[in-house]
């Protein structure tokens, strides 16, 4: 290999001793990877992505997907050498320390060219189907001369064994996203050993079932990589190209899983770049070797400086509109349309789920936010996602911007997070709240990487009935205020819900979980205000009458319930108020002053939710509360198969069970 | 059809006609998928099944698994029919009221004959892996005199969308569970509408990519579908009958979406049962109908009286373990054995980290319990899961127990449901505790379900280190704890570990997740106990020796932390006590007196965990703590990349910190 290509092998070279220097110096990490996929990524920068290193936001770039996340030097080695700013030799250096751009898995933020955070197995070749639905869409929209480009994925065989793959590969080819090309390191080998310890499966097999091209490849000829880049090119279907690769190529620990992990061995190592006839120290590339890598980063730059003039001579008002989708800016119309909105609705004061609420809102966001991609796991008209100007997107229609994701909740929400980090793009997805369960782990991605999707779970509680406890969620709010960075609106009607839609919209780096009923609601917010009051978290919705002694704190669908209590209560003379607390997290960034205002020291406190009590008592015995003046009323363990009523009766989630929660503290 | 099979078709409608009338009379359900599988249940539940309806926990019976949950009444329309005396008409009547063993989705431990929980989507095919790998596993111990059976699923293209039926079929094909035959309702019908919207996936080609055979089958010719399943049950593979179906058969419905959902209205349901020729009424099943089905019910109970007799035949002692281990009764031996081991390591106080800790304890319980069955999700070596006597297994081996799963998270965790629910099986699994995100869906059902696996989550804090936050669960203690009967172990040293085992191994109805460090930790359970304190929850590690003015609140690798701060304090003379709180679910199982005893009011109170705080406020502010008197050290975000003595320093969770903490509130 050496011998034929010898300009190949030295750029390729580079990579790998890179690696080997950085994972030495951290004394961790992961070698093999890096060392194996090093020819098919050298061709791939070298002759096949589009991109300026100098222009790493340029949005008509390819976007380069390192799935397997673990082998991130691969990545910081690429950027490195073909001249990303940042990415410099000293963060190589300090791979894997404190304050570094060059975490142990890319992150996502930490530097240009890192496009999604992965790590998680699976994830990065998700999150790239949702990269290249939001190209197909925006193609469609501004034309080839604006949107014209690829997203190139490395997936391992980890990547190919997480069930997500699975939901990402029969997505992609049911869309036939063309520009999806999917590089598999087959290098046999996982940290357990053998790939054949836990699988026999035929990845070619499995990714024509789906409808995919499929090429074979031999992962260290670079000769034929390129043929198979430029086949891949010309597919109009998805391609995964099969790799065959050894993992720690060249060294002792090649195609072993030690190959898989840090190989520290300063003896391993000396010997692997005798191997590799590399004679250069540690972090040393020559100049003339950087210069070539640095020539491919330049590559990009006369078609970068093209695009522009081309971006520029496109009229003002589509020109204005891809910058402004791009920046992720909502459109000036947008806060007129939902005061609009909140207005008309709090004098109709409809009775309507909140599910059903925010399909409102979306039939008059969607139209004048063209950037939207919504979509469901199948269940489209239970989620009410769709709208009537959406289109629905597929291989016939490119401008469509509704995605039917089936049942693949993980896979959606995977996507959700590539067309974000795509650019241009507002996407927002639907399920069942307690199926958050299946997306989890790219629940929990949207918020490590700061970006603003918006996930709309319906069905949220036991008010959903029948379908029973497996369709029933009672931890899930719990599970997603836990999570760091995610802000979950629970709204009482169709107002909070037309409020927290406009955060959601606006949101520029949380994601936003909708936690929406299936049952009807009556309109609480009936005082039209211009104010957007879910901004503040929580906030007064009827006050005391009579001497304040008690507080009812309430989300959702249980506000109606507080309300009715209060009605008993002040009956009698308790003076009670309500406070509407459709998003912890927004009430918590309040200053003290404005928090004190609304839950102030003195009166007994009751809070009602129809799921578990974890996380409360910050709100029942915290913030100037008092343990003995708190009291929770909502589910304690699973729910059960019944009508709705019928249920909020049996689990005592009820006016009266929350009058006489009030009245035994007073 | 009809004329062609008079009699099978008159036992098939009777399914179809009961499941028009639960649907119709609870105004909800799902009628279409039993309409269209009825031809296939039938075929199988008459000629194939190995069951007796009268002793539905015969253990060599066949499992049934109806992994396209929602299509119940399927499932209880067969239970009725057979004969199970649990289900009776009157159940059916009360198809999803509160009370009634009819759910909307099967629910295990409602009715004998439901063999597991679904609905959740693909749970059913992944859990029927688990079984028929424990059916494998006892086939090899106890012979096939005694272990004989098969599993059998119908799954429907919601199931086979889901990523983890990926992984099901792949670990299936892998492992060559031929005894597993998944019955896919082949009927091109979402809820979306047709599958094709959504898939173009291959399925048969999908199957034997991984190793599977495939058969094709008209899934409403009952000649032709005896045929098949006596085919699939010859194979030398795991088997997919693709069953070629129509939903919704007979209704105006027919192959629609709304097929798929409730059929309520009368005239429809009228037409239907003309267009069946059944002239009965609502809930009437004929006597000779039912006379036949009956006499399916009892078609198994001569194989069972034979199989009884060949079990008494079996030596006592054999005889004895099969039966203990069905009981999920630990070996006498157990509970010396933990105390053995707690004696040794309170005395050579190894510093290992709490996943070694885990490893010791495996060493000497898998020895004595021969029906441990252990895995991990390919990181065996990290997950320290892996013991010297266990075998791997493997079709060449089928005695062996330890199962490498491969990348598959989720997969595992439904398959650890599956060998729970087969009974004789203790099964345990491994991965990074942050990756329990992937396998959520499935750690939700064993609580629900309330079956005992044990979930072995290693790595559980910034303690990992240098992989970063993508591999740092910050929230996951809050997610384990905020679900219903799950008990959340965090151990802080060896004794600890073992002592949360032997909870783990006893327990009959919740299952366990076992959080544990990847760092190692000092032994601070140094005076030997014979008593398990991990039982009660949480205990005085340590006491103040001066006046009681600080009570420090830890789990697993900070309460060396809480030790340290201790020492700080009492150095000083402020009198501080350490509470170890491994078990929060198990200590508030504790009365109230003992509670007072570990949490008495006056003291002021700090909470040290490597996690975030939400659900600690519980413990701060309630339980006798009062507000300004309770605060908190730990995360607050995500984590970071870099060694965990820096991180742990960074985030300020430190013994200084601790002490600091206290000292501002005294």
């Amino acid at each position: 290999l050496r011998a034929a290509n010898p300009g190949h092998w030295r750029r390729a070279t580079a990579i790998r001793t890179l690696t080997l220097d950085a994972v030495a110096a951290a004394n961790s990490g992961h070698s093999g990877m890096p060392m194996g996929m090093a020819d098919v990524a050298t061709v791939l920068y070298e002759k096949h992505l589009k991109f300026d290193a100098s222009r790493p936001d340029w949005p008509d770039r390819d976007r380069f997907v390192l799935s397997a996340g673990h082998g991130s030097m691969l990545l910081y080695s690429l950027l490195h050498l073909t001249g990303y700013p940042e990415m410099t030799l000293d963060q190589l250096r300090n791979f894997r320390q404190l304050g570094a751009i060059t975490a142990g898995h890319p992150e996502y933020g930490h530097a240009p060219g890192i496009e999604t955070t992965t790590g998680p197995l699976g994830q990065g070749i998700a999150t790239a189907v949702g990269m290249a639905i939001a190209e197909e869409i925006q193609r469609a929209r501004f034309g080839r001369k604006i949107v014209e480009h690829r997203t190139w994925v490395i997936a391992g065989d980890g990547c190919l064994m997480e069930g997500v793959s699975q939901e990402a590969i029969a997505l992609a080819g049911k869309l036939e996203l063309s520009h999806l090309i999917v590089l598999w390191d087959n290098n046999g080998i996982t940290i357990d050993g053998k790939v054949s310890l836990s699988d026999i499966t035929d990845q070619k097999q499995r990714f024509k079932a789906s409808g995919w091209n499929v090429i074979e490849v031999d992962g260290h000829d670079p000769v034929a990589i390129d043929a198979a880049l430029s086949d891949a090119k010309k597919g109009r279907k998805p391609t995964m190209v099969a790799c065959k690769t050894h993992i720690a190529i060249g060294s002792s620990a090649q195609d072993t899983s030690k190959g898989h992990g840090a190989l520290t061995d300063p003896d391993l190592i000396a010997a692997t770049r005798r191997a590799y006839g590399w004679e250069h120290g540690p972090f040393d590339i020559p100049a003339d070797i950087k210069a070539e890598w640095e020539a491919i980063g330049a590559r990009g730059a006369e078609a970068r400086a093209e695009w522009e003039m081309r971006l520029a001579e496109l009229g003002a008002g589509k020109r204005g509109e891809f910058e402004r989708a791009l920046k992720g800016a909502p459109p000036r119309r947008l806060s007129a349309t939902i005061r609009a909105l909140k207005k008309q609705v709090s004098e109709s004061t409809p009775k309507v789920a909140t599910r059903k609420s925010s399909e409102m809102v979306l039939e008059v966001v969607n139209p004048i936010m063209p950037e939207t991609i919504g979509g469901s796991a199948d269940l489209t008209g239970s989620n009410n996602t769709l709208t009537k100007d959406m289109g629905v997107f597929s291989p016939e229609d490119r401008a469509g911007r509704y995605i039917y994701y089936g049942i693949r909740e993980h896979g959606m929400a995977a996507a959700l997070n590539g067309m974000a980090l795509h650019g241009g793009a507002r996407a927002y997805g639907g399920t069942f709240f307690c199926f958050t369960d299946y997306a989890r782990p790219a629940m929990r991605l949207s918020a490590l990487m700061g970006i603003p999707v918006t996930y709309v779970m319906t069905h949220d509680s036991i008010g959903l009935g029948e379908d029973g406890p497996t369709h029933q969620p009672v931890e899930h709010l719990a599970i997603c205020r836990a999570t760091p960075n995610t802000n979950v609106f629970r709204p009482c009607d169709t107002v909070e819900t037309a409020e927290a839609w406009e955060l959601a919209l606006t949101s520029t780096s949380t994601p936003s979980v909708l936690s929406l009923t299936r049952q009807g609601l009556r309109t609480l917010r009936t005082a039209h205000s211009n104010k957007n009051l879910v901004s503040q978290g929580a906030y007064i919705l009827a006050d005391a009458t009579e001497k304040r002694m008690v507080i009812l704190m309430a989300t959702g669908s249980e506000v109606e319930i507080a309300m009715a209590a209060r009605d008993i209560l002040e009956r009698d003379g308790i003076g009670t108020r309500v406070v509407s607390m459709p998003c912890w997290e927004l009430f918590e960034t309040q200053d003290e002053k404005y928090r004190k205002k609304v839950l102030p020291a003195g009166p007994v406190r009751v809070a009602v939710e129809a799921g578990i009590r974890f996380g409360w008592d910050r709100w029942l015995y915290g913030e100037r509360g008092k343990r003995d003046k708190g009291a929770f009323v909502g589910m304690h363990d699973f729910g059960a198969s019944a009508p709705s009523e019928v249920l909020f009766e049996h689990f005592g989630i009820t006016a009266e069970a929350v009058a006489k929660a009030a009245r035994e503290m007073l």
